[in-house]
């Protein structure tokens, strides 16, 4: 079998296949196959799709065990702790008895006086665990490591995911360009590399909310976003059994999973923003984090005096994190605790290796507020902050906005990677217009691909039901998707090596009408089949040399193969025959108007 | 009522109201009204939309008289022919008998070989009419009377619409920068104008193809796309019933409708493109411009020389037309007689008012083939046609790609702009990705924003149905709202007259939480209202300060208000009172943490 190594990212060794799982996936298209790393139990995974024509592609693949059959996954077991042997073998962590879980956790301090989860099924049942944390005085973070020049398992495992060197990994992160983001209590996940000289990557948010979903709806939003290429997830819960939904998410999840801890701070206050305090909020940050959240937004760039450079906007602060911390500066007239206390949480953060997502809590909400003085205001702050952050060895990224007319979001990376001196960014868009509810998605999708293609590196989905509701499990595949797009369009543009092979082979299926090759190589091949099966549904239309776009004699593609064929066997051979025929045309005065002048 | 004047784009003059109509509207939330200009019968159609909070914004509209409930429209009778007294009196044309519509017109020549229309059912049973063209020697062009320093009602009419002076209007129709696509016998179009001077323009394509769809579907398609914001639809059929199919779409449609009458020409020599001659050609243009067809695609760019030019392509030639010319060239190995007849055709246009459309024959078809040798000789060529048109009088736009990678986007629009003396850019597209087929309107979409934002004058929409199959009403409605919201986002980015104001009308609306009012607002209205209720169906849901992303407790928007109300009544108040606070903690130090040195 020809194996044309075309992939994205291409690794320049093969992946290894068992002769079983190949022989599977032949029959199907695809199978989920590995590329081994220099270490025993060091497979980075990707999807090798099976072409017609004998040859094959390897794509890169976020989805976990859930899509190989030959693992036995079971989400109240849990995944295997790939990285644990990993982390052990560091020797600068610790397993300790950690904080114990408490009822208001799971906000339910009032309704259930007593204590205890009113919901006992809902614990995870999995293999008990304690908490890891590092050594006294230990930075234990990825930061560290690269700093010191130590290549790491988990660099390696990138190294390998992105085509690159592990070398050019361990720079880029301490350079503080990259982040890999991995708390030495997510040991399931599967290490990814977050900076603007990789793959953009995409971030899904799940997360139920007090007005409706459940703990299972959030585990299957989890799995089926990473299903359709979501490189990390949020789980941003605000209301019942957020502790749980957390764990559950947590020890089911591939990809690194990422929180808003002032959310559930905020529930431990009842919602009452004035009521929060510095001891509530750390406290629920040493509960995430002994849970294995591998990065957490802090909205600490939200100073009381940028809270009235927000007055004149047309739509305030439409960050719920910047709406609490601006509520809890005036209400007290102070200056924010989480500024105040940013060292401190440094400390912590580099203890289980937290990655900073440096919130932005005075993003614009409406075209109108883009690029004001209260969002730029803060993105200096947030420059302030990165700095520290790094002086603790902890890994940092930095949100971006928002709401963005296209000749405007320029601005916003440039100032960004100058301010932050380049920390990768993390946009949730932008939207470049606010007349589409309904279709924020494209609005977003737009201005995502766009910055990305400047330089941001990591972009957080908007869903068709962004401003309107909650997303149910269409409306994630659908953010995915569009984002998956935005994503690959930039690392087109980017010139990431390996990234147009994607596309080369999807052209060249769509060329010679390799219809199976086409929907197998897509992003999303279930609707591609569906779509072209709902016009033409026969079997013998997958191999039609025409669709019913055109129909037969209409199709261009297949007179373009006519005229090849016809006018020569090989693309060498119709070139010679058609530059001869050019020639004589050309010996002949070859124009037919005389040129006109200028 | 205070009428608070925000539309996009805003006319400087109210919108006449029939009270009967706006109290009707009052009750749904909008309804049609029209700015009369300096003629009776000069009205331009908007939608006007009534806010809860009294206020009322008017929005562009080119749903035409189906969403007037006080017209009484009938498709089998056709629209009223708003601009004929126009014509007519300008007095430059003349009535004549026309040719025979013949059986093969619309494909039956074999099947039905005694002549006479298979399906009498089918034919348009509307007035009768006869077909007008210019007298002898009279280029009855909006170009030609711009030249001379005229300013037609039609150009009157845009102007309202667009929201600037007629005399910008008649200036960038005169220089080229603009085409205004109004044959004299499609009298039922509303004008409309197509140049980066004014709103950018999505073009919608319905037809049937040799595999399936009806006379009865396409006309609906049209109507819906319509509804929806197309600002002019291409019929594309090439199965059966051509002609009928084309009558039916033009006596019934409010906007500009093009062609590329190559198809039809192509369906008369059954399929064989060798076949093909001008004489055949001819008489379909002139048979399609009886019809009253406003602008055609011509792919008189594809010269024989060029086609070895695309030998080494990945996916050769892709567009229809240019497939079917290069098939010809090669087979007769001469010249184009598109190329060669090129002044006779700008003599026939002319007497019309039909307007160019130069197509890219050899636009690429995949990302590896952006931007090659092929693609920018045949643009070289498109330059010296347009120059051709020009001297005849006929407006011209020029179509652009295609599959472009987002780095190579750029060069396309300003090499068009250059070669082609700012005549209006007509792109497809571009695609920035080919991995996505069944979200190519969302790989497209993110192109199209772009170049639009960089000066296209008008984009074709892509369906969520391209490369795999013909669209459906969905498709169609997915794909129209998909392009508007791109040319919208260009529209602000270039800083359009009133551009915003619907995007600050919809986001005050969503800072207030008047839901009714975001939803009337809304580019889809019954889409943002649906996902609303998916999640909180209840009446009062309405009207609540929040929504089911966050519930009540994390609303930012609601602790936004709150934060408003609490600390001053408005905003300057409020403004005032943290100013103060604000200086006074500057004061005591304003800083937690000492500056770091860079």
């Amino acid at each position: 079998m020809t194996n044309k190594d075309t992939r994205t990212p291409a690794s320049t060794q093969n992946p290894t296949e068992t002769s079983e799982a190949a022989e599977a996936g032949k029959s199907i298209g695809w199978h989920k196959a590995y590329v081994e790393g220099s270490r025993p139990g060091l497979r980075v995974p990707v999807r090798q799709v099976h072409l017609t024509n004998g040859q094959s592609v390897t794509l890169y693949d976020t989805s976990g065990p859930y899509t190989d059959p030959l693992v036995d996954t079971d989400v109240r077991r849990g995944l295997a702790p790939l990285r644990e042997n990993w982390i052990v073998a560091r020797g600068d962590t610790e397993e300790y008895a950690g904080r114990p879980v408490r009822p208001e956790d799971d906000g339910i301090k009032h309704t259930s006086p007593r204590g205890g989860l009113r919901n006992l099924d809902a614990v995870f049942p999995g293999r008990p665990r304690l908490p890891r944390r590092g050594r006294e005085g230990k930075a234990v973070t990825q930061l560290a490591y690269a700093r010191r020049g130590e290549i790491t398992p988990e660099m390696e495992f990138v190294a390998i995911r992105e085509n690159v060197s592990p070398e050019v990994v361990r720079e880029e992160i301490a350079a503080g360009r990259a982040v890999l983001p991995a708390n030495v209590n997510h040991p399931e996940s599967e290490p990814m590399i977050i900076g603007k000289r990789f793959l953009v990557k995409v971030n899904a948010n799940i997360g139920n909310s007090a007005v409706t979903s459940s703990i299972e709806e959030e585990v299957e939003k989890m799995t089926w976003a990473t299903r359709w290429g979501a490189d990390t997830v949020m789980d941003l819960s605000t209301g019942r059994n957020i502790h749980t939904t957390r764990e559950w998410v947590l020890r089911n999840s591939p990809v690194p999973i990422g929180t808003v801890p002032l959310y559930q701070a905020l529930e431990k206050v009842d919602g009452k923003a004035e009521e929060l305090t510095w001891e509530i909020y750390k406290d629920t940050v040493i509960e995430q984090a002994e849970q294995g959240v591998d990065y957490m937004t802090v909205h600490a760039g939200v100073r009381l005096a940028y809270v009235p450079l927000t007055a004149n906007r047309k739509t305030g602060i439409v960050s719920r994190g910047g709406s609490i911390m601006a509520a809890w500066c005036l209400a007290h007239h102070k200056e924010s605790f989480l500024y105040e206390h940013f060292e401190e949480l440094c400390e912590i953060l580099a203890a289980y290796d937290v990655t900073y997502s440096l919130g932005d809590g005075l993003r614009p909400g409406s075209i109108a507020d883009a690029n004001d003085e209260a969002q730029f205001a803060e993105l200096r702050t947030l420059g302030e902050l990165n700095r520290i952050a790094k002086r603790h060895d902890v890994q940092t990224m930095i949100e971006g906005p928002g709401h963005v007319p296209m000749h405007k979001i320029k601005e916003n990376i440039d100032l960004q990677q100058e301010i932050c001196e380049e920390a990768p960014f993390y946009t949730l868009g932008p939207l470049t217009t606010d007349v589409a509810p309904a279709y924020d998605h494209i609005t977003s999708g737009i201005g995502a691909a766009m910055i990305a293609w400047w330089g941001t590196a990591m972009l957080c989905y908007v869903t068709p039901k962004e401003h309107l509701g909650l997303p149910n499990r269409d409306d994630v595949k659908t953010g995915v998707i569009t984002y998956k797009i935005a994503a690959h369009a930039a690392d087109l543009a980017k010139g990431h090596p390996g990234a147009q092979e994607w596309d080369d082979a999807l052209s060249d299926a769509r060329f010679e009408f390799r219809w199976e090759d086409q929907f197998n190589l897509a992003l999303d091949p279930d609707t591609a089949r569906e779509f072209h099966d709902e016009t033409l549904p026969a079997e013998p239309a997958k191999t039609a040399h025409f669709c019913s776009m055109c129909g037969p004699k209409f199709c261009s593609m297949k007179i373009s193969q006519d005229i090849r064929r016809e006018h020569g066997g090989s693309r060498t051979e119709i070139e010679e025959g058609m530059a001869q025929k050019s020639r004589e045309f050309a010996e002949a005065g070859n124009r037919v108007y005389l040129p006109i002048a200028d």
